[in-house]
């Protein structure tokens, strides 16, 4: 394990205050004129070298024939080449004193026969001057805290708090939109590639050590250093949460992982057992590993597994706690002196069970802040779901009936919404509980946005929401046994 | 099982030409008043005479002292009273000939006590006059197809083909948002709530016979008549498609259903086994169940479970085939006939095995058209999955660096979705294969949202695209074993 982030290998090259770009031009057809247009539109800050053999100048930069020509020794070299140029290239970094490199270009182990003997030829290069690299067949990194993205497509997401070590470019660069619905973004990404130099335990060591990563994902199609994966992971977990998503165990997915990166995969049983033993949460899904972080780096940590369930619908108070049974969570009765507080907050028509099935709500008030507030009060209960609707049309509806116009009603409807979730958000800190919202309303509306960008999680079915939950207990768990043991 | 639709008790509750509405009135906070108005937004095109014991104008339109002082006998009845005068104002109902109604007004069977007996005098006046309601506890019912909406929350979603028979009224009154997203929507939906005289079987018959439902969709929170219920489900299975989600199955949900309508749940295994035997699909959330219908309403039967992944991202890819792995759907290889039509239209760095990695795409035609009907060509190849991306920036920042203006720009891109769509959705015309997608992008955007809207099924994950695909096998092996049987 390394003591300081900037040991790591990676350090460099996800900071980096001077790149030499390889395979940058003018013709915008070409790869690696985007990835160099993406640095741009990041605003990356730091100095920029295109080399490039014959244009003097590449999109407005100053443009060198040669790395050896560069004014000075840059951090990082990245290379978007033809393959067969990728060895002579690494010659010349090496030559000027470059220590870390991004190799995009793909060709080598993943197609099999000359790839894999091109391989050993780089890593050779490598080795012989000491540099350590990405790739080769990655899509690169991107540090938003660094205003750094080296991929082809533009990524301009707000920093966030989920570090993520993958072997697809893909959920790299593709999950950033998806991710920046929710108001979560990328601490650092990093897309490995075939992992010739640079693997996924490097990473891990990397976003343990980062301070702006709270959770670390993990896309996972074959990890080679097993041991060494299990010591990091087993000295990380206990500061922070790591969730992998493994689909190198079924028959399908292990052939599509040895098309893809060239990894050998492995059954299912021996990666579950790996990451039960080192305190890894196993994701089934990319949705779901995200889903966890959601609740992982915003939430406190649950002191049990007792739910309760807030609804004003039944349906959805019933699904929810199906969804709760099925996943080891617990719908304890509420305490005399809860019912005692409910008492005046809920109407006549309402089952103060649990779930508590408000049938509707009296006013946003009691349903936003104090019936959750008594809720979160009880002893016995660790942790909140709600079920929420809010559509803005709902909250107008009334408003013009009460002689207000559109335009007005519409005004009144959004402060009503920014209240609400300013409650709602309230509730976490008051409490120190998670609590989760569920709707199947859309992202884009002002209520599960305006929850979102406070940080409270609100999923779109009640079986994502008990299962971010659960994962919260789960960790908890998994902390406890790793620190037991010697 | 009924012969015609209109035999159906149900016919006249959402296909009346006149409502007698009790319970609306000028004031409103009353929930009767939404109702009612929800009737209007709707664009109801049938009588409407309101019954208010002092308002003279209810809405706008005249209302009634008593039901005995109305003009006609209406069709329908729609109860939105206080508990106390239900079985009154059912008496006078009775007395005035009317043999439909709709009670909304909780306060029975699910209460326990008090509330059983009144729900006993209720059924029983009910029987007394012949008259057939859904309720009491209930949000009523919406028929897009005729214009109607008696449910408190307004509706103006597109009719759809997918029929719904509920225990929750949410499910009927908060899914359409969601399901519009999805370019879904109801063809008619029930709300039964504590189902006193309609009960489940009875929405089963009526959408088996409506000509607008393709896929019955069911949640379940217990069925009383077990008998009856199989008999009809296997009655309609080869016609229609069935989907239900149970959720009395786990301990929690046994005891939320119980406080929501009174209901009786039975374990899992038994449930499972009734479904099996009917052919009715087992959804295991809300979320699954519309997504099975968006497959199972628009796709045609695939011959068998083989499975072709188009990809231009290893990892989606990857993710996509170990879901069909675990979901029994399998990835043959291509013939040798496919594979040298593929050669001519994949870039060199291009993956064929299956899934089928582009890399990249060399052309958006070639994408979106040449390539999946290549794939869809191979007699071996029942079903095709593939993984979009497809967002306005990347198609317009080209055109923008090839010198046309923003606004030009954007124009161009959007006209580039709509080919793409139109490419795509042609293929299912063409090959009478099933094709869905699936895309970490927003159902907002243009080329999701243009999918869908021509019936191609795009999901968020790629789990959920297969399970999606899955079940249209299932169908086809259900509706077999059905047919095979005396």
């Amino acid at each position: 394990m390394i003591k300081k982030i900037e040991q790591s290998p990676l350090y460099k090259i996800v900071n980096p205050k001077s790149i030499a770009f390889l395979g940058a031009s003018n013709s915008f057809a070409a790869m690696g004129t985007s990835c160099f247009a993406s640095l741009a539109e990041r605003g990356y800050e730091g100095e920029l070298y295109p080399v490039h053999p014959s244009q003097e100048i590449v999109q407005g930069i100053k443009a060198y024939k040669n790395v050896a020509d560069l004014p000075c020794t840059p951090d990082l070299a990245v290379m978007v080449l033809p393959t067969r140029i990728v060895c002579k290239a690494m010659e010349e970094c090496g030559k000027k004193g470059i220590k870390h490199a991004i190799i995009v270009t793909a060709g080598f182990k993943e197609i099999g026969g000359d790839g894999v003997a091109l391989e050993k030829e780089l890593v050779g290069i490598a080795l012989k001057y000491g540099i350590r690299f990405i790739g080769p067949n990655c899509i690169g990194v991107t540090n938003p805290h660094h205003k750094l993205n080296t991929t082809f497509l533009s990524d301009n997401s707000e920093p966030g708090f989920i570090g993520l070590a993958s072997q697809s470019g893909s959920f790299v660069t593709q999950m950033t939109n998806y991710l920046s619905r929710m108001s979560l973004g990328f601490s650092t990404a990093f897309s490995i590639g075939n992992g010739a130099s640079i693997d996924l335990v490097d990473c891990l060591q990397y976003l343990g050590a980062c301070p702006h990563t709270k959770v670390i994902t993990m896309y996972v199609e074959g990890i080679d250093r097993g041991r060494e994966f299990m010591e990091t992971a087993r000295a990380i977990v206990p500061d922070k949460p790591i969730v992998a998503l493994y689909v190198g165990g079924s028959e399908t997915g292990k052939k599509a992982c040895f098309s893809h990166t060239g990894t050998m995969a492995g059954p299912d049983m021996l990666y579950d057992g790996m990451f039960r033993q080192c305190g890894v949460i196993r994701a089934t899904s990319l949705v779901e590993m995200f889903d966890f972080a959601w609740t992982l780096g915003n939430l406190p940590e649950p002191k049990g597994r007792n739910v309760v369930i807030q609804t004003h619908s039944g349906g959805p108070g019933a699904t929810a706690a199906d969804a709760c049974g099925r996943m080891g969570l617990e719908l304890p009765p509420l305490s005399n002196k809860t019912l005692d507080k409910l008492a005046d907050l809920v109407p006549g028509t309402a089952s103060i069970n649990n779930p508590v099935d408000l049938t509707f709500s009296k006013n946003p008030k009691d349903f936003f802040q104090k019936i959750p507030g008594a809720l979160l009060e009880d002893p016995n209960i660790h942790m909140l779901l709600t079920y929420y609707l809010m559509p803005l049309q709902t909250m107008q509806r009334p408003l013009v009936q009460m002689g207000l116009s559109v335009d007005e009603a519409q005004k009144g409807a959004y402060k009503m919404v920014e209240h609400a979730c300013d409650a709602v958000a309230g509730l976490v800190d008051k409490y120190k509980k998670p609590l989760v919202g569920f709707t199947f309303r859309g992202m884009e509306e002002p209520f599960p946005a305006g929850l979102a960008k406070r940080g409270v999680p609100i999923y779109p079915s009640p079986e994502r929401a008990v299962a971010a939950l659960a994962v919260l207990a789960r960790y908890s768990e998994l902390k406890a046994a790793i620190t037991k043991k010697p």
